[in-house]
């Protein structure tokens, strides 16, 4: 039996990744980003793909108090000798509602943008979105990427990233596609459901050409860093108690059960 | 009750981290390392210091086959529902013995190396090195950075890792520390423990002034890099069954049971 | 805004789950299996169905190298400080494939045995049977719960839960189904595909009337116990080392990268 | 290279756990407790040491909202694909200070009561706890096993499991010292810090003979059953978003970060 992987080996003397000389060729010259493009795809970013990847880095590493940072607290209240174990619990987090939807987008705007060109008339691009949205209510499905419990009028990050997107050549039928269903919604089915950073972020992985799955694993790579600084601070001033004490004082468990 | 963080915070209309606007000052401008520092440290790095980062994070990514990507994969083959999982499961691993080590080595180093300057004489490093190492001895403790189980006659990224830390000015006390105790250990003691991986970027995030924790979390951070990576190749090249096969056929359990 | 919970809640001076008290009522009363019944269902269980609970907890816990296991004890490897990660690493692997597919098995089952009374005639089974594996041949559906790489003759696991379900009055309709799925598979399609262990837990749990997610959840409880069983071995008797090494050695990854 | 373990194997007809065929003779005769036995410690429990292990899976399964179940909570909101991966962040919360604390309270009676007779006269009980207590403070060293953030007055699980381990022959030297520790602390030192939950699991586990690490693993068993409880729960009356509310609300991290 054989068993192999095209992403790296070690020999006595040496270690390779996806071909190239850990020690000499890779160490010396690449930056982090140049080594996620190498690990995960197998080659060197051109310049504008290697500054999306780090927009998508950049945006999923943090933004305060969210319930990955907060499950990595209070992991890390009950197990204090454990980073990795609280990060881990923070990661875990990362699934189809939040942080790992950007895979959820990126699977739908992929699916749902076939046979659109990046460059085809903007009516083509509401025509689809119509059909999209009324296919997604018969079939009480949902659409990802919009709404945000917070960013009721719209997430502050959608703009730059469209921007950013736009200056990189990026900006292409997923995101037009994106852009159409928010605005079909609103205009026509009086929903303002505005797009959300997990939305801007699948629709950038996608017109990437990325695999929907490293959109997400792009999010994990970014939050492991938030999450990683969130524990720093828990350990030198804590809240994981006081987040406890929080939810123990909201409780009203003892009525509940006396009824 | 009040609860708060520096790290970042969202109103209705922005979202704010280290104080800087996220969408107008940091997804524009930073790249993922900026980030990294701005969230871990609160302040952007200077270029050298920049550049070590990107070291720790680059070295700390993959290479091939060890115990975090294989059990990444067994987890995926379990549950290919989850990326998150498999990734958690991989970075679990991370801790005192392998790759999590960075901090061990970090802690060890400051500790041991205190009091002694960065160009401080060679012998003063060699003397420290001679009394931390009988002083171990006597006390039975283990010298963590050393010793690695394939590159036994010496790990190949630590001579890359000692020359950038010397170009960007960061060879200062611990890695000396580090490189007399290896040099002691195999002069007077007759023992060859080459420094390893986690040795070297242990040194460097010492000598860096970064807590030792933080030495960890980079690991983290980088290695869930390479674990989405082998996650990706696992979902088209699966090797987990072959892993499991493997192992169900070099076991001998049948035979202990009956002695 | 208030929170509640029906499990349990602590006041000063007691602690209640279910509405009893936990230090008078049910410590020294109920045994675990009770504590589980009343937890997750929130009522003692007759003594037939918690004997059906009992079942699969045992068949659930372990048996040996499994890719679950062989995640903990590499996990534990290399972070020999906490039991928690390596455990928590190998529940990662109950999911859709391994362990956790009860759950999809009980799903399935529910589902399409929707209107077959638990007594009616053998041949409306058979032709229910007919229908379920047209129609999934059809929608390239996998049917769960049939098959395993080891037991490629008939998992051994499966007549005792069979006979024990019969014994307690609990093989319904659901195990009723997957019996004939396995016969009409095997006497109309010449695929000889048997039952395994977590195909019969399946049925078990939904002739018991459980939610799906509870035949996982309790899936995971036992395996807990296991995987506890191999880190405590492995921290006596490490096979961690071995592993990575007979994964080294099957490698050809040196080979496959030159190409 | 060969591999093996003691807890079991499998082959194409048969499944073993230590020794015995599990579909033959596992399966039809054991209940749970007799499995977790027979898998951690290879033989069978006499009836009072079984109910003891009954008793601490009981006492760690759950009681409302703790961190561990908030944790669990707050990453089923982001990932409700994956329920394994929501029991492994709760899990990973049973360290150090909660929880697993059982191994820590465990190792320090085991240690600590050296050279006493389970039978010794309450002055060398005494004796010793003095000698703890000053060892302790004058090296900084924390007493586990006692005191508690609600029950400030007195665990009220306590009791009861004194009381069991009388009945049962298993309050002996550990337990004996704790309470010592305990009584001492109060009317010497002026301290009331009470046994708590893990004290006395802990003082169980020890006085059982058991290894401490086995204490923190049973903890798991019993709490993976809570937690599978609690998400049950999420899904149909989910509490993680009020979660994420309160914390929200209860934060001033505008105010800090304006500073």
């Amino acid at each position: 039996m054989t068993i192999a992987t095209r992403i790296g080996y070690a020999t006595v003397h040496d270690i390779f990744v996806r071909g190239k000389d850990l020690s000499k060729d890779i160490i010396p010259k690449a930056d982090f980003v140049d080594m996620v493009c190498l690990c995960m795809l197998g080659e060197s970013p051109e310049p504008n793909f290697k500054r999306m990847i780090n927009v998508l880095l950049v945006t999923s590493t943090d933004h305060g108090f969210t319930p990955s940072s907060m499950s990595s607290r209070l992991t890390y209240l009950g197990a204090p000798e454990s980073l990795q174990g609280a990060v881990a619990a923070g990661l875990l987090g990362a699934g189809d509602r939040y942080l790992g939807a950007t895979q959820n987008v990126a699977e739908m705007l992929v699916t749902e943008s076939k046979g659109l060109a990046a460059d085809a008339p903007q009516a083509d691009f509401d025509n689809r979105a119509r059909e999209v949205l009324a296919r997604y209510k018969a079939e009480k499905k949902r659409i990802y990427g919009v709404g945000h419990p917070i960013h009721v009028e719209g997430d502050p990050r959608v703009p730059s990233l469209r921007t950013i997107s736009q200056e990189c050549g990026y900006y292409r039928s997923c995101w037009r596609l994106l852009d159409a269903l928010e605005n079909i919604n609103r205009t026509e089915y009086g929903k303002f459901l505005p797009i959300n950073g997990a939305g801007a972020m699948g629709a950038i992985a996608a017109d990437l050409g990325l695999d929907p799955k490293i959109a997400r694993g792009l999010a994990l790579v970014g939050r492991t860093a938030g999450l990683v600084s969130h524990i720093m601070e828990e350990a030198v001033r804590p809240t994981g108690a006081e987040m406890w004490s929080l939810v123990l004082g909201a409780e009203t468990s003892s009525e509940l059960a006396a009824q």
